[in-house]
Parts: C-alpha cells; sequence; structure tokens
C-alpha cells in the first residue's frame, strides 16, 4: 500500500453522483467516427476517443502521431484538450474506440489523463454491457495531484 | 549539416501557395481566449494556441496539465488534436499566446507538432507585425517524416 | 473486457520463472539514492527507481523535469533507458522511491513502460513486506505490443 | 521577436568556457556504440546520443520506443537521464547518430530536453567538421525556464 491515506480523486472536484445521464452508444458512436479522422501513418492503428462531462458535453478526440514517435498524441489527449476548449470540467465516461470500432484498452499515460480530470469513479468503457469499468479498476493506487503537495522534498 | 538532400516539408503535401488570407489578428484573439480556458493549475503559465489550416478552418487548443508534469499537453498538442477533429489538412499559421496576452515561444516539442503539419513554411506570429516567423527559421534542420525511412536500420 | 484474447507480456520474452533473486533492500536503496540525483527544480517531487533484470543488472533513474512541463522524464523513463545501456533485456522487479524515501507510486506513463519491459509480472515494490505487487495489478487489462498488430485499420 | 530581454541560457549556470576539451571522434563513436543498443522494434530508427559535461563526465543514450508509440523515449532523453546518474551539471558537446553512423537532427522535444541542460552554447555535431553547429542555431528563441518565471498569470 502506497503512502497515502486516501485515493486522490484528482485536482478537480468530483462530479456530483446525479450528474447527467450517460448515452453509451452515442459515446461509442463518437468515438469511432473520431477514430476515422485519426491521423496515424506510422501505426494505422486509428483511434478515437469520446466523453461525456458533468457539465453535458461531449468531448472527443484522435490520435495524432509524430515522425518523432515519442511526439504521438493519444486519442484521450485530444479529448481532454477538447475539454478544455469546453470550459473544463469533469469528465464521467469514455468510450475509446480502434478503427475496427471496438473499444481498445486506453494506454498508462491516457489512464493518468483520465485520472486528472475525471478522478477514480469515470467510467470507461470496455466492450461490455453497463455497467462499465471504473477507472480506478484501470489505475488502482493512482499517482495524483495530492502526491504533488505531499511527496515533496 | 545534416544527411538530408532537403528540407523535409513535412508528411502531408504543403499547403498551396495561394491559401487562405491570414488574419492574424483574428489568429491572436482566438489565442489569447484559448489561454483563458487553460488548465495550468501546476506552473500557472496559461497558454493559447490558434492555427489557420489551408482548408481555412480555425483552430485551437490550450495547455493541460497533468500532476505527472511530462503528461502535461502544450497548447500546440491541442491545437494539432483539434486539426484532425476538423478533418486535418494543413497549418498555414500560428499564433501563440501566453495569459498575459503577447506571443509567446513554442517549446521544442511543439514546434515539431508544428512541423508535422505545417512544414518548414508554416508562418508562427512572433509578435512583430508581419510576416511573421517560418517554422523553418525556429526549427531548422527539422528531424521528420523522411528519416523515417532514409535512416532505418 | 477489451478485445483480447490473453494479456500481452509485453514485446520481449518473458523472464524465466527461476530469474535471479531480488534482493529488495538493495533495490530500494539504489531507488533512494537515485532520488537524490533527481533534477526538480519545478515540482521539488523527487523520485528515484532501480531495478533488476533478468540477467541479473541493476538498473536505475531519477526524474528530470524541463521548463515545459511536458517534456518532465520521470524516474522509470530513465530506469528503462538505463536498461537498454545495458544491452537491454527483461525487467523483473522494480523499486521507485520518493526524497522521503518511501515508495511512491508509479504514474500510468511509466506503468506502460514498465509493462514494456517487464510484462504482466513484473514485481513492484509497493512499501509493504513480500511479496510486492504485480504490474498486472497495477496496470490491467494493459495496452500492449500486440494491439498494435492486431488492432490496425 | 518574443518578449524576452536575453536567451535564457537555461536553469543550471552555464558552462565555464574553459570547460573540458570536446573529442569529437570519441563523442561520435559513443553515439555509434549507443544505437546499437536502441530499442526500436517499431521505427526501426536506431538512435544513440553521447555528450560530455562541464564535468568531463561522458554521458549517453538509446532511443527506447513503446507500444504506445507516444511513450517513446528519444537517444537524448536517456542521455541527460544519463547525466542526473552522474550527478547532473552542465553539458558542453552532444553528438547523436543513427544506426547507419551518420549524425542526425535531434527532434524538437530533445533540442529543449537540451538546452535545459546545456543552453543555447551547448555545441552539437552536425556531421561537419568543427566547429559543431550551437543550439542557439538549431532551437533559436527558446522558451526556457525564465519564461516559467516571467509568464505567468
Amino acid at each position: 500500500m502506497y503512502c497515502r491515506p486516501v485515493i486522490d480523486p484528482g485536482t478537480k472536484p468530483p462530479a456530483s453522483p446525479a450528474g447527467p445521464p450517460i448515452d453509451w452508444a452515442t459515446l461509442r458512436a463518437a468515438a469511432t467516427a473520431a477514430a476515422a479522422r485519426a491521423y496515424a501513418p506510422y501505426s494505422h492503428v486509428h483511434v478515437g476517443a469520446a466523453g461525456l462531462s458533468a457539465a453535458g458535453d461531449l468531448v472527443e478526440g484522435s490520435n495524432v502521431e509524430n515522425a518523432s514517435y515519442g511526439l504521438t498524441l493519444c486519442a484521450e489527449c485530444g479529448l481532454v484538450s477538447d475539454l478544455a476548449r469546453h470550459g473544463g470540467g469533469r469528465l464521467v465516461a469514455v468510450s475509446i474506440v480502434a478503427g475496427d470500432g471496438d473499444p481498445v484498452a486506453p494506454c498508462g499515460r491516457c489512464r493518468q489523463l483520465l485520472f486528472e480530470h475525471g478522478g477514480a469513479e469515470l467510467l470507461v468503457d470496455d466492450g461490455t454491457p453497463a455497467p462499465a469499468r471504473r477507472l480506478a479498476d484501470l489505475l488502482p493506487e493512482a499517482f495524483g495531484p495530492t502526491d504533488l503537495v505531499t511527496r515533496r522534498s
């Protein structure tokens, strides 16, 4: 057990338990459409992501690769940038889909990005019928904003 | 001189010389507005970026920081993600502005991101009256998509 | 359940079950020493990482921050770079420690980096007595090299 | 001209003008050897980097790719991590070489990483006889640590 009293819910206030209704079919369709706009000339893995914010905004992103591979932006990078474009706030649900139309597991970086904006209770489409996976199950014991404060030296 | 016959214009076809007219005042205003939407709780440096594509789209982004500092997305990351959202294409001009309303130099990563989508002739607002800086002057002798092909082993 | 038949063990062959003996005290001491060499002028969170490879090499890294926050390298980035310096191979155990001497949870990016070089069975020091946490428990349902092949389109 | 009075030499004190003698042949040979240790199963572009610190240390790195392309570490990432391992300090010269044995241009991210640790006067092997390229010529008008202080809002 890492030295932290509670699981860090992220730096933003958590979404109200009574958030907007989650329409998974719409989210997955939006993610699929976003995958079709990916710029992936190097890996040929096209990924799209769509999310619902606590304010009810639909936000989305596509992966954008780079000749310097390490500068590649995943679809979830675009999604959190789009969240900022909508004025920010808290994510409550996301669907991430590859070009084949099926959900794809977010990479570790993107779990961390989602944690910053959705916290442990963010719901992630895992391809099964609802209820979807909690982010806490995909990134347990997450490093988070609280660590920045408590682990300084 | 690095071993490359020509400056790599990026992996996408270059924008036509007769692209859309560039309204720098509009770009800078959009970048300034984007800076106000930045999520920068750690550095407190708010940055916004706005760009014009060859198709005439206005695209934009804000920086989005993360408790794990290395996962921070600069405003230009959001901008190229927004370009994908608009269906992609070529960037012809960008303005990057800090929260104080003045242009700010893009970091090295972002010069590389811009190179992928705008190439050497992309114009970058440097705070002076037009003509703005060419990206070739901010990232000379760029590593680019051609290197991926010619430098394999 | 994401569309993948088995948990991906990473792109390298897994370490033999009969790997080198793991001396956690040595690993944690090496990580603590590495934390003291961190370059963290922005967050003031100093982190060190130490790992044991299947070949018996001790590898290590410190976090290295950057004025452009998103270019920050975590301690685990340094660790996998050091693994390459030692000729590569498979990680079997890692300890990650903050400047206060206690283990710290790896961020999502670093779980993914560790997955590439250690796979699901990599052991991660979580501050408890042995046995340590398996990486599969910190990054379940990981995106991995197999996805690059099976999710192309 | 971006709003900054002087070119930022980076956050560390600049190396003394009378630094250690630079043996470019040794640096390039070390970079070539490092390229042979790259982990580049996805791009097949093997890169090695070697640098000389003001203290006279030889530091090095190899690129380390990842199935999640955006988590790829360039050779220069490994180099600055190795600098930390040696106790840090200032870089005075670097050579970056691809698997074909010839110098390769650093990507934008890596120019920024080098700037943090070497500043504008860092010398970069560009494949020509000495004197090598100054980093100021590869990353002019760099964003740097001073911007973090002066551009807050």
